[in-house]
């Protein structure tokens, strides 16, 4: 490998330079195997000798390691166009879709983005201070997911806004909310999911038609436990989808 | 510092010096401070200045740096007891507890952990090929919920023998199991979730009562999609919950 490739591939660790030349890594046998079967395009494959063999440049384990972005570099990597796809002013009438409203830990989003997926959720709605998506750590947790999954960014509060205006249900989880085992859940809406600290940000919460609490057990202990963003999504995402299938 | 002090420290990542010398290390205000309102007993804690006053012994950020087992070192580490107690033979005949058949990343086993305080489940079996609680990234993970929850290591396929043989229902999780939300579910038993690639071994599997399947959405659909092991967990526990509380 020249010295030139080894530099472009590190600078692509870089948000900036990602969302400029628009491509991300992805790395590993599995998931780039699966890339090559999507409709992603992909610039270049390196890989180990003996990987991915007649689809991939020869390098040396040496090489491998200064390109690599995983903590352990895996056989194989590859440079890919990220999607493009076109982003709607508001929320799917007719879908259940998620808004993330500043989640910050890339293992938290490839977590939520892999379980969209499950769910057979198509649009993530996310705003700007949430986690890029093609952050390498994102694209290694969501396992593949992010070929099917659309994650778009964007002004959340004002798409929620316009989503509400329109109609559909915005839900919010809340520790005030009222059991979601108890609430009406629709088939269609947004499930708005907010940072790891701070929760949904006012601006964003004025707009939910819905307010849901996961109760823990017993219902009526006060404890200090806590669930993690994603496994609260998730819970969530299986509510719904048990009542509306 | 001294050297012996900061040698013994380190030398706490090491799951065998861990196990006899019956200590596990904390990091972060949070944690410590929980710790320290808990029944563990902590044998020291080291921090910068202005941390935890009165409570621990100041150090520079140079050698927390160097005690520190987290990527990005925190502004205070604690060296705690293990806790101790009873490990029955076969599990609580009218609870519900959970059993890990070699659940590796030590991020899944904390979420584990924390999701098992958030649901009410006071007991985990784990197999000798679980990763240890104790690791420090899995203490960081369970967000103090490790002070609730006992962690038993133990023989898993036995235990689960014996606890059948009483009884007690098994629930495995199986891509070929029954539609969870169609089965029934008890207010008691053991749910037994297994390795992240590999599933559940032969010899636990062998024992399982009931073999229930979470639907992806639509159920129909065969793809390549598939749910984290924690993530497995939290959406099994919560619908357990939901039905018998």
């Amino acid at each position: 490998m020249t010295k030139a490739e080894i530099q472009f591939i590190r600078s692509l660790a870089d948000k900036q330079v990602r969302d400029t030349e628009r491509l991300f890594i992805a790395e590993g046998e599995k998931l780039i195997s699966e890339i090559l079967d999507s409709h992603l395009r992909i610039h270049r494959i390196y890989a180990l000798d003996g990987v991915l063999k007649g689809k991939a440049e020869v390098v040396t384990p040496k090489e491998m390691e200064r390109i690599s972005q995983l903590k352990t570099a895996s056989n194989c990597l590859a440079i890919v166009e990220q999607p493009r796809f076109n982003t709607p002013t508001a929320a799917p009438a007719t879908a259940l879709s998620l808004a993330l409203d500043g989640v910050q830990n890339p293992g938290n989003l490839g977590t939520i983005i892999r379980l969209a997926d499950w769910f057979g959720i198509s649009d993530i709605f996310c705003s700007e201070a949430t986690a890029d998506c093609y952050n390498p750590k994102v694209i290694q947790a969501t396992m593949g997911a992010i070929l099917r999954v659309r994650v778009h960014y964007l002004p959340l509060a004002d798409f929620l806004a316009l989503s509400a205006k329109e109609g559909t249900p915005i839900y919010g989880t809340m520790l005030d909310g009222e059991n979601i085992y108890e609430s009406r859940l629709s088939a269609n809406g947004v499930i708005v999911m907010g940072n790891e600290g701070k929760g949904v940000s006012a601006e964003c919460a004025q707009h939910f038609s819905h307010r849901l609490l996961i109760p823990s057990y017993p219902p009526e202990r006060q404890g200090s436990e806590s669930l993690n963003v994603a496994m609260a999504t998730g819970i969530v995402c299986a509510e719904f989808r048990r009542r509306t299938k």
